[in-house]
């Protein structure tokens, strides 16, 4: 079951061969206390990308010895993309779009920084954002070569407040989900409004410099690299990625594959904040239906989007796999979490 | 212009969609004096990988101001293999195998070893080569899902050396070819003796970790993750690659493309030393015809293969480019080495 909310219904573009980037990254900005629960506690948050990503390729995490959970045991969005991967096979890459940590899997260097707090400084160095920028847009065209469609996806604990800092830095409202169900808009608010008062162009590699973080990146750079229809697979950073590839690319065609879980969620508004000809289609795991108490927590408000898990589901719904993939992730979740 | 040297012609392999895959590294094997002349002088033989593959991506290198080049000036071969790819624009992409310096272009990390000098130690810990081995199984299945081909190619200096050594380990007469038209067979007997007295499994990970270095982790993993079939590009080390794959998978189905330059190297036997089964096609860039002094030297022996050089000529010559390749190499040369 999936739903357009804004635009067209491009879902046809997931019929060919598909080949599924995830860009993964870390920002300081996930230190600051309470931003995030992307993490069981806060030693772990800078291993989730990784972590997300190894389950991926692995069904199993190998940097930690779980998969990345909130502290009160929601796990990693990961577990549904990952399903969908394994029932669809798509191409997978993942791309080191700025890490701590390094996964324990073939991934691709863009040699991007890691992220600093953008409440208290510049994200990262301008000349440093430009060459990883360069290297993702060659990846973007050369994955582009042999595909049909890109669908891009992204990992960053804190990602929600960097996007926020660029949705504000572009003038819009800066209205970014969350992990949790009680959205810490306070925090949030806090720190995007420090950090945006520090842009003064419009210029987007200097937005990402100066208050974004290394996932963005990798997202626009590989999106612009390509030379097919791209799809972004994410919530409210995929929003703020998808002004930032206006800003490169004026006529840029955008569609977006979130979750049912961001499109209902009140502090954020994924069709405001999303350029005004984007695409956006909302797809629904059913999580609400599962006998599972870690997956129906979903549909509670926690965790909601992360590691492509709408654009996967969309993917595993067009290639045929609809009516299995409740039960599919139910038995992964069984094997995964246990 | 090629030549079925062994088996079959299999050109019509590269009709679809190719992914053309370089692996570079290094072994410090390359700091023996006189071993090898890819690179100016011994300070810059280091850099030869990464300038390599920078070449193809940009037409020029980046992390030195030239391109590689053998200290009386003759041009590196992925000169040729630069022209084949900007005709067919093939899907790239680049693996890190064990670089001492990493390129500047987005680059897949298998967490490669650098290699160490076979006449004094083994090339490299065995956990290191198991794990880098696996990494680049799961990216050669990754790239062959959207590919109708994997053609494999490979820079690493010093690479007959540690060749030589995998081929006397298995028992084979390693017969092995080199850069210059004088192989300096001696130095190299030494050190490849030396080594493979080492050697006392038929162990491919084994041997690879004992005496062979780290662009045939890359290699022999790429091609066994593959679920399309492959061409390994390249000569004398592409041979010795060729008998470890068949130790991992006995039916596993091996093509060899080289130069009609190695076909020629009485120094080596390319027929001889590949296995039995193999097919090998040698294609001829027709550099005798050239009226530049520094391509017109590989006819005399110089350089003679390296950066899939006789591959990426075939799947040129395969793609319609062959009446035309001559001239537009000489573009090329004119363009990048002046």
């Amino acid at each position: 079951m999936y739903e357009v909310l804004k635009g067209r219904d491009f879902s046809e573009l997931l019929k060919g061969d598909v080949s599924f980037v995830l860009c993964i990254g870390n920002t300081k900005t996930a230190e600051i206390p309470g931003i995030t629960v992307a993490g069981a506690n806060p030693d772990l948050i800078k291993f989730t990308p990784p972590a997300d990503a190894e389950l991926l390729y692995y069904g199993k995490c190998r940097s930690i010895p779980f998969p990345p959970a909130t502290p009160d045991g929601k796990p990693t969005p990961a577990l549904i993309t990952y399903t969908a991967l394994r029932l669809v096979k798509p191409q997978l890459f993942v791309v080191d779009s700025g890490l701590m940590i390094k996964p324990k899997i073939p991934y691709v260097s863009i040699n991007a920084p890691v992220g600093e707090n953008i409440y208290e400084r510049e994200a990262m160095n301008i000349e440093r954002v430009e060459e990883a920028f360069e290297y993702a847009k060659i990846f973007g065209k050369e994955v582009s070569k042999n595909s049909d469609c890109l669908m891009i996806a992204e990992s960053i604990p804190a990602g929600t407040t960097t996007a926020g800092a660029v949705l504000k830095a572009l003038g819009k409202e800066p209205k970014v989900s969350s992990s949790m169900p009680e959205n810490p808009v306070e925090i949030k608010m806090k720190v995007i409004e420090r950090a945006a008062s520090r842009v003064n162009s419009e210029d987007p590699i200097e937005i990402i410099a100066k208050v974004g973080d290394p996932v963005m990146i990798g997202v626009t750079g590989v999106a612009l690299g390509s030379e097919k229809p791209v799809v972004l697979a994410g919530g409210t950073q995929m929003a703020a990625v998808a002004n930032l590839i206006k800003l490169f690319k004026k006529d840029f065609k955008v569609n977006i594959a979130t979750t049912s879980y961001i499109a209902k969620d009140r502090t954020a508004d994924i069709v405001g904040i999303t350029p005004e000809d984007a695409n956006v289609i909302a797809a629904d795991p059913l999580l609400k239906n599962s006998s599972k108490e870690g997956l129906k927590a979903y549909e509670e408000g926690f965790v909601k989007e992360g590691v492509g898990m709408g654009g996967a589901t969309l993917l595993a719904y067009v290639k045929g796999y609809e009516s299995a993939f409740l039960k599919e992730v139910e038995k992964d979740y069984e094997k995964i979490v246990g």
